[in-house]
């Protein structure tokens, strides 16, 4: 069955379940093998029509557990750490995609959009696909397929906010495994950022945040002197994520 | 007439005009004498019902227009610089106030709120109250009366994120006269801040984000060596505002 007739099919059954003119879009983020990923679903019968993951909030739920939900169906993975960063609502958001469906059909509603983006273990992850998609795979960020209405411009959005989630949130946990040298920390915020950054500066910023545990053993293996392995410090990191970092101004 | 029976008068021409279950509410803050001053509306008939400013976003408006529009109602000020912050959706987000309103009547839906916040002159402001509303003033937000529903919740927020937007953009523009001194500006961050700030510290990293021209003049009068007067420099100030400040990371 074509996408269409599939989702004409369901109208009904989402107007009685969930809110109208309310949708949510995740941008969820991995890292592997020294890039950052973002997962991304094809929609059915659409070649290069690549979208974020999203859905719609129940009648009676909160934003961030629908959200979580939507994660779960598409991913198996559960306890994400979700973050709302924007409402879309731009008039021609969507562009002509539902052009040809019924007036009153669900999906040809204006919706306005929240952006949510998530940090997620790569290796959590087992990547799902829905009735409404022949595909769903973790894609390189610098060399992202094309995609479908201003899913685009919304995950460039949720890049941006990461980035500045930098400078006053830890990053890391999650992305990394438990334990890790400063090299491979610095490496996760230079391919976020897209940008080298002074080995030195990065070390003391970072030790600042006093968020890390060095550990006991260093990395074995590799011909020069081994380095030092860290831990990220749970309850300082959570109490940072909460309250942001205490320097600053 | 009674709020209620006002509100439920408007109840269908809210239906055909606006976007059903989306709210906007506005955070204005001002800066006057010293101190940080947020616009509230008193609810009619309600003692002790302060609320933030608000309203909802036209079937074909977009969502920052209906916001300048809202402001624009209340204030009279044009080209408010507003942002948007956050969702509010929590399932009892407006407790019982409206409670005893007839099913289906317009605020008795469960309404998704998008927060905004602005920074005005204070001086460009004349409070309007409105059909719904016996009072619109300026309110100390280290003293502030009891709100209805989450509002409190929500002015809170957009403290805190004003707050953390000192660390990635600038902040002083409409809110301090054109010409001032370095002083003047460290007093406004302090009050945002609700800390004090070391002045040297304040003058170098001030200085490094380069949006400050140094005026000719100095402030006459007073004891003291008279201080350097600075003034904005809107190109820059403008460009990190869009890009925030190239330092951090």
């Amino acid at each position: 069955m074509e996408l269409k007739d599939i989702l004409i099919q369901r109208s009904t059954e989402l107007y009685q379940n969930y809110l109208p003119h309310i949708s949510i879009d995740c941008v969820v983020f991995g890292f592997h093998e020294a890039s950052l990923k973002v997962l991304l679903v094809r929609m059915k019968g659409q070649e290069d029509g690549w979208a974020l993951p999203g859905g719609y909030m129940g009648k009676d739920e909160v934003m961030k557990k629908a959200a979580d939900r939507i994660l779960t169906e598409r991913t198996g993975a559960t306890n994400i750490y979700l973050q709302q960063f924007r409402v879309f609502d731009e008039l021609d958001r969507v562009g002509d995609f539902f052009k040809d469906y019924p007036h009153g059909q669900w999906h040809a509603q204006r919706f306005v959009s929240v952006g949510f983006y998530a940090l997620v273990d790569y290796t959590d992850v087992t990547p799902v696909i829905d009735e409404y998609s022949d595909a769903c795979e973790w894609m390189d960020v610098d060399s992202l397929p094309g995609m479908v209405m201003d899913h685009r411009a919304i995950l460039d959005k949720a890049l941006i906010t990461l980035r500045r989630q930098l400078n006053y949130k830890p990053v890391g946990n999650k992305l990394l495994p438990e334990e890790f040298t400063m090299p491979e920390l610095q490496k996760l915020y230079e391919i976020i950022l897209g940008k080298s950054l002074n080995r030195g500066n990065f070390y003391r910023k970072m030790m600042a945040y006093n968020i890390l545990d060095k550990q006991e053993g260093t990395r074995k293996g590799g011909a020069h002197k081994a380095p030092n392995l860290y831990k990220f410090n749970l309850e300082r990191y959570k109490e940072a994520l909460k309250d942001g970092f205490k320097e600053g101004w």
